[in-house]
């Protein structure tokens, strides 16, 4: 019951970001395509965040399925989470009007790192709650895909300086690596 | 239950890309009818993408309520949908202070074709998911108002650059084609 | 069930539109009282604004617990109440920033008499949908606070160009009708 | 079922509340250090608001889920506690932009104590429709850090006046003192 409300809470979170990071895509003052060539790299970086997001939205939905117990250091995690998860619409408008500009695609990955790290956190809480043995520990396994994503964001802040493509390009393939389905944890957790 | 979080998520969604659509209509400055006559083609766009919006909603209500199984694809397909939809506020606002312009319309009519794609896409993995014989099958049946309404967009967009009237009269005529009540589909799903 | 997810989502749309209504309190760029006096009739005409969105959810709830069937029709009686609440924000910052002008008065008077018929249509489907003998009707009753409120709003629209302080004057009058508690009708629903 | 509707309109609202303050974070012009350095304090003041809403969010949450009785007055009550914590953004955006000037701090410090006025008329309310002896009254207690929470909120206001500075240290204690977490209110509601 009390998971149902913070599952509620964070969907409620979750799909207004999503929704509001559109409102960065200001509508232009023309009606032509010289009027919209200025929003590409905008759209491009809205496509990117909505599909972090919706990452996010699937893997907490999954885990908190997962999960059977719940406490007070759980719902500040999950707020905690959420807070760098709010910061997306912000800076998803900052890199996108500044053309992938090298700090502004630092400050990117660094946000995702915060929300990465915010994710481990919850994790570690909520696989400690249900205490040894549960079903959130076996499907979860080890981890690898959050190790590698945090791996990578760590390289793309300092890279972002360098050649902030190789920081844009390694954010494209994290978001790639979540995509691509994992059949075996969907069998493990059963049908969902 | 996971049906229930996509069914809440995708409401959240679709609750808050109608309610800040209306943020496109700017507050004038003047008090007589002066000052909201222009606001009057962004008011009409803002009608028709509040219906559209609606039997998206109301489409999805009824696919989802007679579906019974979920899995991670049907996930990403639900959020696929919701992507294009979430453009919806951006493509309103640029169509209407652009008073129809064949540009704006166009991409209004693209955005909808891809949101129509995309609804096809997420009902197929919908019903492939449930299984041979299953009611949603039996209840969305040939799927004939779906299928003409992506040719109608297809002819729309090429349309709007011949003339734009007949591109938006188009749009008029899908959202009546399903605001029409249909008593079979009612009658063969039951009791909502 | 599916009336669940109808309460979700008209919550979502009332939330939002509730909470999107502060937005019209645009930061003002000073920091002493000559900066937010000019605020002032923005920030009434919110508190007005909130207290209607605030009666129509309250009442909205209200009905919906003691219904028990829906269906397509009501689906749609139920997105065309929300379409004109919809426009609460937007006519909340008109008459705010026009300080109750006649025009924006006159047609905020408009929007709460169509929301008012909405919620009137909305509720004569859900009766009838229920069948002969309902819960629903007995606790509605004759509905007097309903056509009253129509009443006075038909009169307060012409009155705008009269002396505008009249009209919002029943404004706050219809919302007073509203908010004295009326312990008839709690006694007669039971323990909500 | 009532309590559950109830709940889910204030998550929505705290939600969408949460996230629309990030509109407050303007996307700079520039894209370096020195476009976003003046940006420093309205994020500081987002951090400090983002935790006042989690913390009301939180508390809420708690009461609720020990709460089995709802009635119209409690409806008002929760909406009355919504009404002030909808001014958030506006204050936040305020005095952030101001840079924690006297007034905006002071008016910060009054819709705060506002807030928790409201929160405390709503939980006597709740407490008194569970009637004697309920789990709520005993899990609430006597509710100290509530009553010590007002206290410094009255002292805050004057005080921005003499220095801000104070003030918003006080703001940051509360914040404080409601984030240290307390076992024995975890224990004695048992597992959530």
């Amino acid at each position: 019951m009390s998971k149902g409300r913070l599952e509620a809470f964070s969907d409620g979170v979750i799909a207004i970001l999503i929704t509001i990071m559109v409102l960065e895509l200001k509508v232009p003052e023309g009606a032509d395509w010289a009027a919209i060539r200025p929003l590409v790299p905008v759209f491009l970086t809205y496509v990117l965040s909505f599909v972090f997001l919706g990452i996010y939205w699937n893997n907490h939905h999954h885990m908190l399925h997962a999960a059977e117990r719940i406490n007070g250091k759980i719902l500040w995690a999950n707020l905690h989470l959420l807070f760098w998860l709010s910061l997306v619409p912000f800076i998803t408008g900052w890199m996108g009007e500044n053309h992938f500009a090298p700090l502004p695609t630092a400050v990117y990955g660094s946000v995702l790192l915060m929300a990465g790290v915010a994710f481990t956190i919850l994790k570690d809480l909520l696989v400690a709650a249900q205490g040894p043995g549960s079903t959130l520990a076996a499907a979860l396994g080890d981890d690898t895909k959050g190790k590698v994503s945090l791996g990578l964001y760590v390289a793309a802040i300092p890279l972002a300086f360098v050649n902030h493509w190789i920081s844009d390009a390694i954010y494209v393939a994290v978001a790639l690596i979540w995509l691509v389905p994992d059949p075996r944890i969907e069998s493990r957790l059963g049908r969902r």
